[in-house]
């Protein structure tokens, strides 16, 4: 192999033709890439972010951001061979580079999903909810959450180059921030052929994505408080960069996720007939040795009961002994190398300050000879399994991580101890629960919850699913308290607002409905001849509003009501009984005032509004009784346009309707939203 | 006045005979009470909290802590009076006052109700939203915030002695934390006097809250990865906090909130003709004179177009000029002093750096003179205006705060560069934002965002409720990022959210259901003969589900469902126009399937079930065409106990229930949750 020197993209091109360092190759330890030699302006990175990335990415808004993600994660996926080819290199097997490769660019499809279901179509999130700040509804307040204008930085972990980037680089591109993205040096290779695959693509503007082979230099000292820089990697260097006097004095955001100590635990009511312990001890042997032990999310804390340590370590060492490790190109293979020797140095000294007082029970000494071609000369490790029996006085196995295909198996005695040794980790990224006693469920996991981003709770039900004790979603928060480093990423949209920036807006409901972008309540409405629901998406504004003709409610009406629907609830029937209520008499149905309320603003022939979809936040705020006169308002609240089509190439976009229905005495009788897909008048749009 | 001694309460009893440093009043210069000697033992401190106060607080749920934030809040407004009297040392007026002691006692008063109104009667916040996660129904996920089982240590400014404590207190109370209050020394003494009464209702758990007079000595260096450490204050002081090693090596979160260069903005569209122009220069005037302009919030920068610059100029001269300061004990006086002798000096060695290359328009020189006894040994300050004609090229009225009644006019030109020269502030808390025009707003204010925590907008409209620019309400966010500390104060219950952890969950329905206490679709119901709104609230249990009975649709039901509700849609009533669309055919009213479904699982006759009162998430999933026959499930999804009782002193509690209207085929054609309120069994509980 032709050890070529890698690049960095820093304002705009790629830069480096000189060598420096080189990069081995981890199943073989032949050289395999060289980082450059030439350094990195990184006030041009800056500059260029800034200047170029920031206005270009302005320029798109939510829903467009969102599309052009799909766009990369299709393009991504039709080449994803030759990033499995270049993953090879890393020591990963076809599943571990799975992970990497397609569970990233799932998680660009993911963000493009959520982006698409849950952003407006402009740069202003309005996150509400609106609120009235007075008595004379002059003055409202809600909150929005807009682009910081600043870059975020992701400095990243070598044991996923393709995801580290991806599941950071796609909420923040959501958020119009650009990205200078840092790699691990010692897989740089595998994020350089991503993002120069990215860059071929055309499909990004121009700035939102750089690239940093090897140190950031001085990037951290030149960052404003408008940034963000998120760090995937050990405790220590998280440390180290959080001190950084610029950050701190700048109020510079900074998320971390950092290795952790996590943990399975068996409760006690799973005994080895139930179904559960195989699945308890299968899915501590699947987080052991997958991408050979190197993820954050590893089960390094195995805590099960006293009396099933010996069956469990019996069950555990038979399934270890049969994962043949070595060159993933060979046929049977199951676990690779680790990613570097450096790694196997580092694995090796925590195995012998976990031994130290610990039994060793599955390890090196059992045999271990990976297979393949110069195998020898590769960074392989065997799984290792050591069996601590008094956690409560050993610290070093609450404490010494070893990142790799390394677990400890340890005793407790009662729940309340598992919890204990469990909370020992001193905050960690997941937990798994095994348990088929929801009881033990519904006590455990809250106290769980406190020292753990995330927890897995595994039966026999789940597992027909389930995705696993070390897999982040997308949609899940992964990061956890204390050690794991305090950060939350992912988490659904939640990940893109930690891009954003929250601001409070005060104002005049009319000022409100125009930043927001969304009617707000006691806002200027406009009215005019023609109904709202007779107007074309684009023609629509918000604020344009219809005022009802009224309808006197009778006692035929209730009558009438509760025989179509079959709904004789004696409050609506029984003159005796309703005496009884806070009412003191006979009321109508609350879904009658609802039904009576979109008779009145319907309107009957085929328009541009294609279907009512759904109602949210109904609420009957009083009762419409017999001889009432109700009318109702209905105001055009929300548009988003997803850029879609119907079946027959319909272009429709998405109306929030904003309704309240009053009696006589123009008091709010039912408020609520509904929601409408409204036509297009231009369906080539 | 006898120089008491002020105490500490630290691990269960008042600490401190011995006088140590004096405290100056502000009107006078009297030294009016001492710190202790003795110091303090921060081992005690913190494991009183951890041992003692967090079982007493997670003994009670959220709910009550809400109970008992509201009884502690009309106990404390029954004693206002005694606060005010203390305040009155700290040099404030009474409606400064006001600000502090009755803002203070408010912001309880709101997490009492809005902790009432959103969060359960458990320890368990169910974040959701719930979804599934693999296509067979086994697995889902969701998000939880559980209480982390950590103190949150609070460390305040001098400025606001007892708002600054308790609208922080108020929501770590409520996530079931256990504080430690840290007081600014200079005006600890009010705060001494809150927390004794406090301790005096008896209406707190033992170890709910402590008290640091003085230093804080090594207690930061003592906390873990749950605690949570808040501060206001200087940005200097709060980076020094902020790079404490053992809250960066623990991942311990930091929130800041720091005082900023705030400004208000005078938009290009409004003349001196416009009541708006009066507005600004009365808000600007307010802010700066208010607390003697000793706020965080204040106003310190005044941008106005530069053709507006000598018109504001000259009212805002006139408007100072009228305000007499002094002691506000005598009549008339309407600003008082500064809060000591180092705040005197400070604010003087700053104005100097803001005059240097500016012109003073109004202050010192301009007669003053303070009014009352002793009034010439106290910490007075005059109102000063300083004005910039080129604020593009001075950095200083950016970035040099005089934290008095100091503000600096700059004139600009064009909108842009009124938005640039807010920015210069590196991060704010907050901006006003004065205009007549929406198009403005909604132009400006997200930009403003990105730089704002807050942002205000004042016109005619908004006057007459406005609450001003310099009051942070407990219902919005407080906080701005870069120089205004990037943290995130109040804001409802996403200030209780900062002091809980939130965890992903993942698991089967069934054990979903059970950890978050809310009934997750696909996990196990229970079904019986008795129908579950004839049950109690004591009685129902999440899970208790009825499948009801069938309805076949008919044409007739469309045509008199239509009848009813006056709602004649072509797509229920044209079969002509209805083969165009998307079904092809005619379909049955969403709102007639919502009524049917109520016929099906209503139980007519009096029961538990009293009202429902509101609909949540409605969605139509499929169409209902004539000849389908429809099914509802009715299960229990959540319980609120708020221990309320209606008129009659029934006791109630809030229900909600899932309801999914299926087809003949099982399909799935609305989704929906009820809300109902439900009798208790005990009326008297």
């Amino acid at each position: 192999m032709n050890a070529a020197t890698l690049q960095s993209y820093i304002g705009g091109r790629w830069i480096g033709k000189e060598a420096n360092a080189p990069l081995h190759g981890a199943l073989n330890g032949s050289v395999i890439y060289h980082t450059h030699a030439e350094t990195i302006d990184f006030d041009e990175a800056i500059t260029y972010g800034r200047k170029t990335g920031v206005p270009a990415l302005m320029k798109l808004d939510f829903q467009t951001r969102a599309q052009r993600l799909k766009a990369l994660a299709f393009y991504l996926m039709e080449r994803k061979e030759e990033l499995y080819k270049i993953s090879h290199l890393t020591g990963a097997t076809r599943p571990d580079s799975w992970v990497d490769v397609e569970g990233g660019i799932g998680t660009l499809f993911a963000y493009a999903s959520m982006g698409g279901r849950e952003l407006p179509s402009s740069n202003v999130l309005h996150e509400g909810p609106a609120m009235a700040l007075g008595k004379r509804g002059g003055f409202a307040g809600t909150h929005i959450l807009v682009p910081r204008g600043g870059l975020a930085v992701h400095i990243n972990a070598f044991n996923f180059p393709i995801w580290g980037l991806l599941e950071k680089f796609a909420p923040s591109f959501l958020a119009a921030m650009p990205c200078i993205g840092k790699p691990a040096t010692a897989t740089s290779y595998l994020t350089e052929a991503l993002v120069r695959m990215i860059h071929d693509s055309g499909l990004l503007p121009e700035g939102a994505l750089q690239l940093v082979i090897g140190s950031t230099g001085d990037l951290l000292d030149r960052l404003q408080g408008h940034d963000v820089v998120t760090f995937t990697g050990s405790a220590d260097t998280a440390a180290k960069l959080r001190s950084n006097k610029n950050l701190i004095a700048n109020s510079v955001p900074f998320t971390a996720e950092a290795d952790s100590l996590n943990c399975a635990i068996l409760a006690p009511d799973v005994t080895p007939d139930d179904p559960e312990f195989d699945l308890f001890v299968k899915e501590v042997a699947r987080e052991m040795t997958t991408k050979a032990g190197q993820k954050c999310t590893a089960v390094r804390r195995i805590i099960v009961p006293r009396n099933q340590v010996d069956a469990v370590s019996e069950r555990l060492r038979a399934r270890l002994s049969k994962v043949v490790v070595g060159d993933p190109s060979v046929e049977g293979v199951r676990m690779g190398a680790l990613a570097s020797y450096d790694q196997v140095r580092d694995v090796t000294e925590r195995v012998a300050m976990l031994a130290k007082d610990n039994e060793i029970v599955y390890g090196a000494n059992d045999g271990f000879k990976p297979v393949g071609e110069g195998a020898h000369n590769g960074a392989f490790f065997s799984p290792t399994l050591i069996l601590c029996r008094e956690p409560l006085k050993n610290n070093a196995v609450h404490d010494v991580e070893a990142f790799g295909p390394v677990s400890t198996l340890m005793a407790y005695d009662g729940i309340d101890e598992a919890l204990d040794l469990a909370a020992r980790g001193k905050g960690s990224l997941v937990s798994t629960l095994v348990t088929r006693e929801p009881a033990i469920a519904a006590y455990a996991v809250p106290i769980a919850a406190a020292s753990h981003g995330r927890v897995h709770i595994l039966d026999a039900e789940a597992s027909v699913d389930s995705t696993g004790h070390g897999s982040p979603l997308p949609q899940l928060k992964h990061g956890g308290p204390g050690r794991a480093g305090g950060g939350e990423e992912l988490g659904g949209i939640r990940a893109v607002k930690h891009f954003l920036q929250r601001a409070a807006v005060q104002g005049s409901p009319t000022m409100l409905s125009a930043v927001t972008g969304e009617y707000v309540r006691g806002g200027a409405v406009q009215e005019s001849d023609v109904h709202p629901f007779r107007k074309y998406f684009e023609d629509l504004k918000i604020g344009d509003s219809l005022l009802t003709h009224r309808r006197t409610v009778s006692e035929a009406d209730i009558v009438n009501f509760g025989g179509v629907s079959g709904d004789y609830f004696y409050m609506h029937f029984d003159e005796i009984a309703a005496k009884d209520t806070q009412f003191g008499k006979r009321i109508a149905h609350g879904y009658f005032v609802l039904s009576a309320a979109a008779g009145l603003f319907v309107s009957p022939a085929p328009g541009p509004v294609l279907a009512n979809y759904g109602l949210d936040n109904l609420r009957f705020v009083a009762p419409v009784a017999i001889g009432d006169t109700i009318r109702a308002r209905l105001t055009a609240k929300r548009k988003v346009d997803r850029n879609r089509k119907d079946d027959r190439g319909v272009g429709q976009g998405v109306v929030a309707w904003d309704v309240q229905v009053t009696n006589q005495n123009d008091e709010l009788v039912a408020s609520y939203d509904i929601l409408t897909l409204v036509q297009k008048r231009t369906t080539d749009a």
